[in-house]
C-alpha cells in the first residue's frame, strides 16, 4: 500500500489540511468550545466582531482562549443588513483581528436569515477593492455565485439550508450545478449542516469543505460530535477522490457466479 | 479531555470494535481485496461457499489469502432460493469454514434479489435448532424482523435497498421503526449502501453497523473508498452517541446577541 | 377531438369507473360522510363489521344511510390480529353484508399497525378456499405480493405508509417494482395517502386505484377534500395513460429556435 | 350540498377561473396545440415574439390559430440575456400582441437556463415604469422575490426546477417560505413541472397557479395530458382550500373503536 498523497487545499494562497471550518458561538462554555474545536481538527475558526471584540470587557478572556488555540481566524459580518454596515464592520474587524480575511454575511430577511444576493455582490465588490479576501455566504444560486466570482471572490460559500435549521442540503441539484459550472474555485457549504451525513454528502458532491457551528455547539456532547464531523469530512473527501460506484436502477448480485475465482468474473 | 470510552459491540458473544462488515467479491484483484479490507478496518468478512470453497482448485490461493488477514468469517448462503437449499449449504459452510456463524440469504425474486421473508423465517428457525448463529438478511419490515427475533436470531440485517443498486436507505422511516421497536438486538443495514453518506445515515439512525461489498469493491479506487467507509462508520457512530441537534423548521442565528460573552446567552 | 375512450377497470369481474375506494370511519357526522362519499365519486366503500354491524343498535341508522348511497361494499377485518380471528370475522361479514368481497387486514404490530405478512398470506389462502374475493392489505414487498397472488388474490393493496400517518408513498421504488413485476393484477395503494398529490403519484406510477379514509374524513372540509381526491385520481390516471415526458438532468428551452414555425423544429 | 363558492383569482385586475397557464411551443403540430390548450382549460397562453411574430411569414397562420382560441396572451422575453435586450423585446411585444402584460425572462446561464436575479430586478423596474404588467420568472429565492415585489410586480413566478427538466419542485422548503412571507401577492410556479403530481403539490403549498409548457407539449398524448393537468390544478386548489390532515409520525387506526357509532368517538 502506497503512502496516500497529501490532500491539502488552498484558500487565498494559504494551505490547509482540514476541510471543516468551525464557528465559535453557542457552546455551553468556553472550555467545551476549546475542546470541541480541538477535537474537530479545524484549522479555521469564524469569529464575530459583534460579540467577540478583543477590546471589550468580558470578551478579553474569550479572545485569549481562542488565540491560544493557534488557528486561522475568519471574522464574519453576522447580523449586518446593508452594504454599508457590512463594509464598516469589515474594516473594524480587519483592524482588531489583524487579518484581511472576511466571511461576508449580509442578511436579507429576518425570517430565514438568508443572504441578500444583491447586497452581497455589491459589498463583495467594495471589500475586494479595499483589499479584503472575501468568503461570501450566499444562496445556492449559480448566477449569484458566478457574479461573486466575477467581482473577485476566490472562494464561494453557498448555503445548504437556513442557518440553525440543521436540515442539511435542501437542494443538492443546485449545489451540484454550481460545482459543475464553477470548477475553478474552492466551494464550501455554509449553514444548514445538522448531522455528519450532511457533511459527507457535501464532500461527495465535490465540495471542498464545509462550515458549521450549531451542529457541533448544540449537540448533546459537542466534543464527541466535533470528532464525528472530523471523521465525516475525511470520509466524504476520500469518497469524492475514490469515485463512487454508479447508482443502479435494478439489483445486481455481489456474488454472481458459481465455481469461478472472483477475479476471473467479468 | 477524557479518554473516550471504548465503544465495542457484541455479536453472538463476540466483541468487535469496527462497525463495518465487508464482502469479499467483485474486487478487481485479490491483492486489491486484501488492501481494501485492511484499509476498511473491518473485523468480519462475508464469504460465499459457492464461490470460495477452500477445497476447490483456484479457490485455494484466494482462501489462503483471506485467512492470512486474520479476520472473523461470516459465510453466506448467497444464491439460495429455498429453505432446503439454504440449510444444506449452511451445513457445508459450517464444516468447511469451521464456524457456526451464518449470513442467511434466501432469494425471493430474481429481479430485485430481495430476501423471501417467509422462507427466511423458516430457514432461520431450522438453522438455529441446528446450532447456527444466524445473521438474517431481510427486508425493512418490522413484523418480519420481530418474527426472526422470535425464532432466535440475535442480530438482524434489514436491507437499505436492493443489493448492488447503491441507492442507500430507501425507507428511513421503516428502518427507524425497526430500531425503536427492537432496541434489544444489534441491527445492521445490509445491502444497498452506495456511498459513505449512506453509511453515516444508518449509524445516525441508531443502527449498530453496516455490511457492504459493491460500494467498496467497485469504487474507482477501492482502497481509498474502504478508508472512506472506515471513517464514515466512525463518524456515524459518534454522531449517534453524541446526540444530534434537533432539526428546525425556521432559521436561528448562530451569533444571536450583541455585546455579551456567548456563555452568558440563554 | 375524439370522444375519449371509456377507462373502466375490473375487480373480481365487476367493472368500475372511479379509481378511488373510500372508508366510512372518522367523519365528523353521518351526513358529512354521505356528502363526502358522494363528492368523491367513489363506487366502493369499505365498512367494518366491528363498528358497523347492521344488526346492532345505533348502527342500524348508519347502516341504512350507507345503503342508501347505493355503492358496492367492501367489508374489512380491521383490528384482527390472527388468521383465526380474521377468518371468523370474514364469515360473519359475508353473512351480514351479503357479499363475498373482503378487505383482509391482519395487524402485525400495534405501533405501526402494519399487516402481518405471514398471517395475511395464510388467511388469504383459507378465505379464498372458502369462496371469498380477497383484497389483501399488505406491505410494499414484492415477494409477499407474489405469494398473495399465488394463493389466488386477484387484486393487491400494498400500503403507501402506515395507516393514518398521511405520509404518502414512503417507498416509490418498491411500489414501482411491484407494478413492473406484477403487471397482470389490479394494484391499489391502501393506507398512508394524506394529500391529493400522493394519490396522483400512485396513479402516475401505474397503480390502478387508491383506497383512503382519514385524508378525507379528517380534512378541514371533508366534502371539498373528497372532490379534490376525485379530481386527483382522474388527473393521475390520465397522466399514466398519456405518458409523461422523461425527467431530464439539464435544462432545455421550451422556445429553442428563432424565426421558425415551431412544428418544423426537431 | 351547497353550491361551491366560485374560486376565481385575479392577475393585474383581470379575473380568471383556471389556475393553469400554458405555453405554445414544442407541440407536435398546430392542431394538437389547439386541442391541448382547449383540453387544459387554460385561459392564459404564453407566446414568444421571437418565434411567433404575427408579421412573419409562416407565423401568420399560427398566430391566427392562437387568436381563434380567444385566450388572454402573455408574451414572454424568452432568450433574452440582458436588461436592454429584454426591455427592447418587451416594447416590440406590446405593440405586436397589443397587451402590456409581459412574462419577463432574463437568462442568466446557458446551462441551467435560470433567470439572472439581478438583471431581472433591474428589467422589471424599468418595464413597470414603462407601464408594463410584469410577470417575472425568477428563482425560488425569498429576497429576490421581495425585491421584485418592491419594484412593483403584482405577481411572482418562482421556478420549480430548471426549464424543461420536469424535475418538479426541487426545493419545497424555499417555495413554502416565499408563500408564507409574501401572502399578499398571487404566486405561480413556473418551469420544471413534469407531472400532474408536481402541479398538485404546488397548489397544496398554497401557490395560486402554475405555468408549464413542455410537460404537456411533449407528453405521449398532449391532449390527454392537458386534461390531466386541468384536473390536477383543480385537485390541488381544492385541497389547499379544504385543509389537509396533519402528517403524523406514528400510525393511527381509521377504525379505532368497537361497538360505538363512529360519530360518538373522540
Amino acid at each position: 500500500m502506497m503512502t496516500p498523497q497529501p490532500d491539502n487545499w488552498t484558500l487565498y494562497g494559504q494551505t490547509f489540511q482540514s476541510r471543516l471550518l468551525i464557528g465559535s458561538a453557542l457552546y455551553p462554555s468556553p472550555s467545551v468550545m476549546s475542546e470541541a474545536i480541538t477535537a474537530s481538527g479545524s484549522e479555521i475558526i469564524t469569529v464575530s466582531l459583534r460579540r467577540q471584540s478583543p477590546s471589550e470587557a468580558g470578551g478579553e478572556g474569550f479572545w485569549q482562549q481562542l488565540k491560544s488555540l493557534n488557528k486561522t481566524f475568519l471574522p464574519n459580518t453576522a447580523g449586518c443588513h446593508s452594504v454599508k454596515e457590512a463594509v464598516t464592520l469589515a474594516q473594524m474587524s480587519r483592524e482588531l483581528f489583524e487579518t484581511d480575511w472576511l466571511k461576508l454575511e449580509v442578511v436579507g430577511d429576518d425570517y430565514n436569515l438568508q443572504p441578500d444576493p444583491v447586497a452581497t455582490i455589491a459589498a463583495a465588490e467594495q471589500l475586494i477593492k479595499l483589499g479584503f479576501k472575501v468568503f461570501p455566504y450566499c444562496t445556492d444560486d449559480l448566477v449569484i455565485c458566478q457574479r461573486l466570482r466575477d467581482v473577485g471572490c476566490e472562494v464561494l460559500m453557498p448555503w445548504g439550508s437556513p442557518i440553525g435549521t440543521g436540515r442539511g442540503l435542501m437542494n443538492p441539484y443546485n449545489l451540484q450545478t454550481i460545482r459543475e459550472r464553477i470548477p475553478e474555485l474552492p466551494l464550501i457549504v455554509d449553514a444548514g449542516i445538522g448531522k455528519p451525513s450532511h457533511a459527507v454528502q457535501a464532500l461527495e458532491l465535490g465540495y471542498d469543505g464545509i462550515l458549521l457551528n450549531t451542529a457541533i455547539a448544540q449537540a448533546g456532547d459537542p466534543v464527541m460530535m466535533a470528532a464525528a464531523f472530523r471523521d465525516a469530512v475525511a470520509a466524504g473527501r476520500q469518497a469524492a477522490r475514490a469515485g463512487a460506484m454508479p447508482e443502479r436502477q435494478t439489483a445486481s448480485p455481489s456474488t454472481p457466479t458459481l465455481g469461478m475465482p472472483f477475479w476471473h468474473q467479468q
